[in-house]
């Protein structure tokens, strides 16, 4: 069985986990989002690749769900003693180790996405990971703050303000002229069937939908979704100030209707929205409740098995 | 009273120290030997200006002489998991934060020198710390190794070899069209002297002199060495392989000798090495011996109080 994975952060690492262990003889490809890709202090973060990096290979920090376990922070309390910038970026000193390798390897012209296979080469994920792209695409948000309109990072939006000032305009900076990263399209192409973690569907699914080629080829396939949302809130992270900003509601059900049922076959919500299932407005599209908070790995392997037999269920 | 001092690592930061406490008042100018930098996992390190920042800002290893206080050793043991070379060149976690912060800095744009002021801000060492040239100059080491000959970056040689493989050749690639950075050769022309510590003669010393036009400038100046050989050995490091690398004896009559009459004015020796007074090969220059060991920060200031007074003494 061949899935394929658009992948946002710690919400798809998890779900992977589980996935991994629920279809263990599967051949899974995951496609991450690198819109949230910066580079403090010159060191290329791909946070999104390096959470399900650590996650699958054993490396993550449990308790914050991105980061190394063990972490130690000499580094970053020395550029602090430097006064360099910026202070609000979290990262330890092992984390730093992986940034450091990516930073040389990128500079000595490799792509983003064999310097991603060389860093796999020691998680061994137990998936093939790949950027969306080996080209630029930097998210950006755009907000009111000290009294004009600023153009700002995503993760200066995401981690300095906590989300906390509402986006105007939410845009992937460089995904009209990126192109998919090579095999992209083809574990597409060659999925039986393509899942959506519960992965913000704005700045992460969105991102990676956002370059050319790869919501057609999503299109052409089944394709099941876990939803991010339960109970009219996000799991994790800030999902509703990014829906908010292109005008979603945040619910299980608003966030499938704006994927729509071109692009989704199946939707899997959580019991709380449970008239989902019936909603008008996802009719053409198989809708499932179930529990779908991710509390261990083996909640998140129930999970995986239920949008894998949804896919099975609905594949065209 | 203006002092300029021509710098390579330990023992010239040990001597520089003695020198701030020996002359409290005085505006002390050190150009430092940049030949040995280089850039290990990308990351831009200058060993000798480190060296002395570290030293003179009160963050220095004790124990090394080298590299910071305190330090752990986080990110290299991960760079080692992903089977990232050098494995033989340590760097500690709060060692590696300088070399980030400065290789993200000349990555902007900014000459080495800028970088250097700009992290001397911290470190606040009480003297003018510039580095020899803004421009690459890189020493390079010919040896014979497993049957054939081979150019090795100075570092390789010095610390993955230890020095053991004899040089045939030593090349300051790059010296011949460095131009002196900002401030260099005014700091000489306005010195009341130059002093040489006990640095090594071949490349640190005689790298900074390569430089086209730092020579000259040093030339027309009064100046005094201290003898980085005591007892026709090198007091730290392996400065005999260098020396004999050139066809130099391993001496402090011959180091002197090396130097030239032209070059130097004055010259401080070891008790050890008292046949220097007098040696009809160092005809024309003030040698005077004394006790050379810097065992403390007090007799590194000995050491300096007597290279200055020979300086005054000399002076033309």
């Amino acid at each position: 069985m061949r899935i394929t994975v658009l992948a946002g952060g710690v919400g798809a690492a998890r779900f992977l986990r589980g996935l991994r262990a629920a279809a263990p003889d599967a051949d899974i490809t995951v496609i991450g989002n690198t819109g949230d890709d910066f580079a403090p202090f010159g060191l290329h973060v791909s946070p999104d690749l390096d959470t399900v990096m650590y996650t699958l290979g054993g490396g993550i920090s449990e308790e914050q769900g991105w980061g190394r376990d063990g972490e130690s922070h000499a580094v970053l309390g020395e550029l602090a003693a430097y006064g360099a910038g910026p202070g609000w970026f979290g990262l330890g000193d092992k984390d730093i180790a992986t940034h450091i390798l990516r930073t040389q390897l990128l500079a000595a012209g490799q792509p983003l996405s064999a310097v991603t296979r060389r860093l796999c080469e020691r998680w061994q994920p137990g998936v093939t990971l790949l950027p969306m792209s080996d080209d630029p695409v930097r998210t950006h948000v755009t907000v009111e703050l000290d009294g004009r309109e600023q153009d700002l990072h995503f993760q200066e939006w995401w981690v300095r303000l906590h989300a906390a000032v509402p986006a105007r305009r939410i845009e992937a900076v460089g995904a009209a002229r990126a192109r998919p990263a090579p095999g992209v399209l083809a574990a597409i192409g060659d999925a039986d069937f393509v899942l959506f973690p519960p992965s913000n569907p704005v700045v992460s699914i969105g991102v990676i939908l956002a370059v050319p080629g790869i919501a057609d080829a999503v299109q052409a396939k089944t394709v099941v979704g876990v939803s991010p949302i339960i109970g009219g809130a996000p799991v994790r992270g800030m999902a509703d100030a990014c829906l908010t900003a292109i005008g979603v509601e945040t619910s299980a059900i608003a966030v499938a209707a704006h994927y729509g049922s071109g692009l989704l076959d199946g939707w899997l919500v959580d019991d709380q929205d449970k008239d989902a299932v019936d909603a008008p407005e996802l009719a053409g599209l198989a809708v499932r409740s179930r529990p779908l908070y991710m509390t261990s790995v083996a909640t998140a392997a129930e999970i995986a098995r239920a949008a894998v037999e949804l896919a099975l269920e609905v594949r065209r």
